[in-house]
């Protein structure tokens, strides 16, 4: 967080806080009728759904600021709230964001922070049409609700999946959080020393995906364009098991995937391979991956198949069969919520 | 936070939590069609429009645990929110509450903070429809984004007030500040005592307003019921002061408010008078009302001052006359945002 110039925030006040971060912001969307300003922001939603998704990132928590820097975690911020809508089949159209700000930070920090939600928002034709700002006792506190909109017929829930539904994926898993375990390793090299400049060739990709990771807006508009509705739909922050078991649960089936069709890069393998992990497990458990889990009717297998990015990794079956993954010696592992539980870890 | 029995987080995991919190939410508006439960809520609001506001709330800055219980919190927590919707002349329908909790905080506490803001959802008609719960480093952080309908044609902004339009206030102002400063004087009393236990007598109304603040609905419906949309309209959140400055800036007016039109409660009066306070600036510029401030135009006068609890309280100038506040002996005193500004108090 070296700044040239270093503005307090106190010397602004938070209408002038406010003032600054937003004063460059243009409504792009027909439905965001008021943004910033007024008590509220106002949405037109004329014959569409509208979708709401909110998530609350700690500092200390969520993220470390000794690796992130500041206008990656405001793309991400944003990011990982529009995969949310994504996952309803929707498409994003607002966002609010609140901050709760130590004096620690200046202004100058916040209008990095900012501009990397900006453009999050200007990539995915998004508005930043509210928020709240104030002090906060200790680090930093961002909130970010989202609104999207919905066809009423083309909203995907986690309960649709059917007995026999192709379980898929769109991208590949395990990296994001092969990108923490490397950037935890590194911090713990240089715990102590001022400047953290680890050397991470060869791993570029794992870090763009824990670092700025994107939300699949191409994949919701291949399977719009290919006629498909997917039965269920959830996008993959907590791992694939946990996912999985999720919408299992919400539509009473059981599920069978396969070890050998879960997609992982090559250098999640790599890198798995380095710490001496199991990669399935990365790739089950590992979280902040934002692909998209869904599941379509059997007789879509063709079309699916065809998406670009997407991967057939098993199917829907009865609820009483479980949730199992087939290993590639053919044993069958009952899948676990492990998960990326943020209140059970860490404290 | 004394309880009977403690329930850590970490023995029922963030999932089991939201469960346990959520399990009894049933969904009461029609325009919920999904509330909490995936990875959005979905909203349908054909033919209206869709207001969102969020407000941020941190231990320390915000709140004091010391003497605000956590049902109050929770209740409080909810009507800002339901506030801000009022202030645009609509009508709060849904929130999303996410949660940062500290190991500090038992699952019985956090039952106790969602019972408030389920009585606040109860008694004002909204439902909860999602949010996010972590876990937190340090204290307890709330963040709660409400959704609420307007009609298209009678959403009120805050830059539509005129020149000659009546200035007019909701319920009396100043007791929620008066309210904060005893129960911080209390605090400063019982300082190191294991026990709370103040005399408040003859103190109700200003701590009720303090702890438990109610939005305007009412007044909301009374306006309705006579025909009058206001021109301008914002909640007095900040104190009246800063919120008037607010309308006359965005609807480039200026404005002549009188001192003895401004409605004070003799508790407050009484509190001021033994603090050796001014009681005028405390009404002017102590937060946290939650009183209404709009602007109607002046044919509509005898309409507005026969809605029970509507105060009119002066009128709108010329923009070059400036925004003044005409004392009882006559003076003419510029108004001046002191506010209550969160980011250059108290760090």
């Amino acid at each position: 967080m070296e700044q040239e110039k270093r503005t307090e925030i106190a010397s602004l006040g938070e209408f002038g806080l406010i003032e600054r971060l937003t004063k460059q912001i243009q409504l792009k969307n027909a439905s965001s009728l008021k943004g910033v300003g007024d008590d509220a922001a106002v949405l037109d939603y004329q014959g569409k759904l509208a979708l709401v998704t909110t998530d609350l990132l700690l500092e200390g928590v969520h993220f470390d600021l000794t690796y992130v820097p500041l206008k990656h975690l405001g793309y991400k911020s944003a990011v990982v709230n529009f995969s949310d809508i994504y996952a309803m089949n929707g498409i994003p159209r607002q966002i609010t964001v609140s901050l709760g700000v130590s004096k620690r930070f200046s202004v100058e920090n916040l209008e990095e922070l900012y501009a990397g939600i900006q453009l999050a928002c200007d990539i995915y034709g998004v508005d930043l049409v509210g928020g709240d700002t104030s002090a906060s006792m200790t680090g930093l506190t961002i909130s970010i609700t989202c609104i999207g909109e919905g066809e009423p017929d083309k909203v995907v829930y986690r309960n649709g999946a059917k007995e026999n539904d192709l379980i898929c994926v769109s991208g590949d898993l395990g990296a994001a959080y092969m990108g923490l375990q490397l950037l935890e390793r590194e911090k713990r090299i240089f715990a102590g020393e001022s400047e953290f400049k680890p050397a991470f060739e060869g791993h570029e990709y794992l870090l763009e995906r824990q670092l700025k990771p994107e939300a699949r807006k191409d994949i919701v508009a291949e399977l719009d364009k290919a006629g498909i509705v997917p039965t269920a739909m959830m996008d993959i922050s907590d791992g694939l098991s946990s996912e999985l078991l999720h919408i299992c649960s919400q539509s009473h089936v059981g599920c069978r995937i396969y070890e050998d069709r879960i997609p992982i890069d090559y250098q999640t393998a790599a890198m798995a391979e380095e710490f001496n992990m199991n990669l399935v497990t990365a790739a089950l458990n590992g979280g902040e991956d934002y692909e998209l889990l869904f599941t379509v009717p059997l007789e879509k297998h063709d079309i699916v198949a065809a998406v670009p990015g997407v991967r057939v990794i098993g199917h829907m079956t009865k609820p009483e069969l479980g949730c199992c993954m087939i290993t590639r010696d053919d044993t069958e592992i009952t899948l676990r919520a492990q998960g990326w539980n943020s209140l059970a870890e860490g404290e």
